[in-house]
């Protein structure tokens, strides 16, 4: 007698159902995660947001694929909300000896996703398959997918003048006041065919926007045009969960945007910022409605903050099961706006 | 009263005498090392071999430049031999496990030395503008300068067929038998300013041909045409230590390769190589002659193995030594020949 050992994942098997989540960073990536644990292998994927990809030190660093993948590939630092767990410093030290910029933390062991990923792009090869190289080494049985192979930049308008994301999100630690958001070159960028294909896929039974700041992580991949209009013709449920519990946001400048935009900061202009886009959205257990919605909307509310990997799993149980609920109901109506670069 | 604190190395005393070194890797280095200590601050100028250089995950790696960096900067490691001492693997760890290359050891602190110079080489810096950078950084009182700004590339040319330097030195361990060596690029290359005026100054003492491999360390240096001619055209002495100890090459390839190369590995060999080009040659105390020479050269006996820091010191007093004993004496007659490429 003989054994047949496969290595997991395991030899792909077909799907009855797929699911694609809309992610940034930390909190999206624990949504992610938690959609990961409950759906069969092979069944979820994810579209991250490229958006915050920068130049440092001339290495290509994709801070919130890096960290979907750690997240996914269970490397993620649970404490420090990013980077890999374990993590050491060295090199850090060694830069700033050297008189090297070291205001962007690298830690030692990050270092190899941004060295071999600069050293691919350098060949020539897409951020797509180097994603999917990676989540190959990790064992995510999930499709991990950059919005697009293109450069997107966001660049955001403040009162201390134009600057690049990370500079404005590490450097100067949200500090400034935003008065509008840029994704320069967008309107040019093309999703991966692995986008689209998921999103155009028959079997996909939801898409899932992760509660990540609708301003800096999800509207960017909507400003995708093969994106945005792919999720606008899906027929299956849109669920967003929202970034924001009572009137603040979990971890990031979410909350303090939306008030230097203009924008009250509760889970209605959430909804509203969603609006002809989604379906559902699901919010925190005892948030009460502050305003009415002149829009056809399903909201449900659930323990939506997730703190152990045990809310992870609950809350994609949760935004699931709320996905389904939705399935075959009257469908959004209104086209949304097209995605706006906030002026205040 | 007020005191004046000024930061060693202080400021740019001009020196009575300078001291030019040519210099490979490791062996080189050590002398370089004892010229550093005995010379006055600012009289050493180390021209470095860079035809080891190469493109390593699309990073600049310059190893014989960062060996006489991290030797004079006090952070080399002794036992090792190559790389900063207290170094730490976690990023060649992280790399291994996403699949990147790990035959060319990357320690976590020595890849800064990388990550800055590829910065700056991608913005456009040369390579001694990085180089004079690192040694300010370093507190290292002597120029340290590559032997050009452009690139030149060792090529080996063995039984295993045509390889890069590296490929031939680190992944193959030196075992292909060598059948010639070539200098990618060294004909249309230039020494940088600060090498040829070290050359030219009137202040030079000696020139000092430190131990390194002369077919794979020191000829690339000379095959840059501008510092051959210089060499050739200073009127201070030229002294060689041999890399030849009783038959042996101390560390590296040399004895072996100058067998491939159908060629006796003595120091009198070496002292053919280098016929026309040097006035003194250091041999070890003890090796006796094996042939004649039909050329002039003084050739001295000394204990020139360094094991020791205070070995390289009393090389160092030595090479000087010998080398203000020749000066004023009749110099060297004969143009030397070309740089060859060695073809068996």
């Amino acid at each position: 007698m003989t054994a047949t050992i496969t290595r997991f994942p395991g030899p792909s098997r077909p799907c009855d159902k797929i699911v694609v989540a809309l992610c940034g960073g930390v909190g999206g990536a624990k949504l992610a995660h938690g959609l990961y644990q409950i759906l069969d292998p092979g069944a979820l994927h994810v579209v991250v947001n490229t958006a915050d990809d920068f130049q440092h030190l001339s290495l290509h660093i994709s801070p919130d694929l890096d960290t979907v993948l750690y997240t996914l590939g269970g490397r993620a630092d649970m404490d420090r909300g990013w980077g890999r767990s374990e993590e050491s410093w060295r090199f850090l030290g060694a830069l700033e000896e050297v008189g090297g910029e070291t205001w962007f933390q690298l830690g030692d062991q990050d270092l190899a996703m941004h060295v071999l990923r600069t050293h691919w792009l350098d060949w020539g090869k897409p951020l797509s398959a180097f994603a999917q190289h990676v989540a190959r080494k990790f064992d995510i049985a999930a499709q991990i997918i950059p919005m697009t192979d293109d450069t997107v930049a966001t660049w955001v308008t403040t009162d201390d003048g134009l600057m690049p994301f990370q500079q404005y999100f590490v450097r100067e630690k949200c500090e400034p006041r935003i008065r509008a958001i840029h994704f320069e070159g967008a309107g040019q960028a093309k999703p991966p065919a692995a986008a689209i294909a998921a999103l155009k896929d028959p079997r996909l039974k939801a898409i899932i926007i992760c509660p990540s700041n609708p301003y800096l992580s999800i509207d960017p991949i909507l400003s995708i045009p093969g994106i945005k209009d792919a999720v606008l013709e899906a027929s299956c449920p849109v669920v967003a969960v929202s970034p924001i519990i009572k009137g603040r946001s979990v971890k990031g400048p979410t909350a303090k945007i939306m008030t230097e935009l203009g924008i009250h900061p509760s889970w209605e202009f959430i909804a509203r910022h969603y609006r002809g886009l989604i379906d559902g959205l699901l919010i925190e257990d005892g948030d009460s409605s502050e305003g009415n919605m002149n829009f056809h909307l399903s909201v449900q509310s659930a323990p939506i903050l997730m703190k152990t990997l045990e809310d992870r799993r609950r809350l994609g149980e949760t935004v699931i099961t709320f996905a389904e609920s939705l399935q075959g109901q009257p469908r959004r109506k209104s086209k949304p706006p097209p995605v706006v670069l906030y002026r205040t």
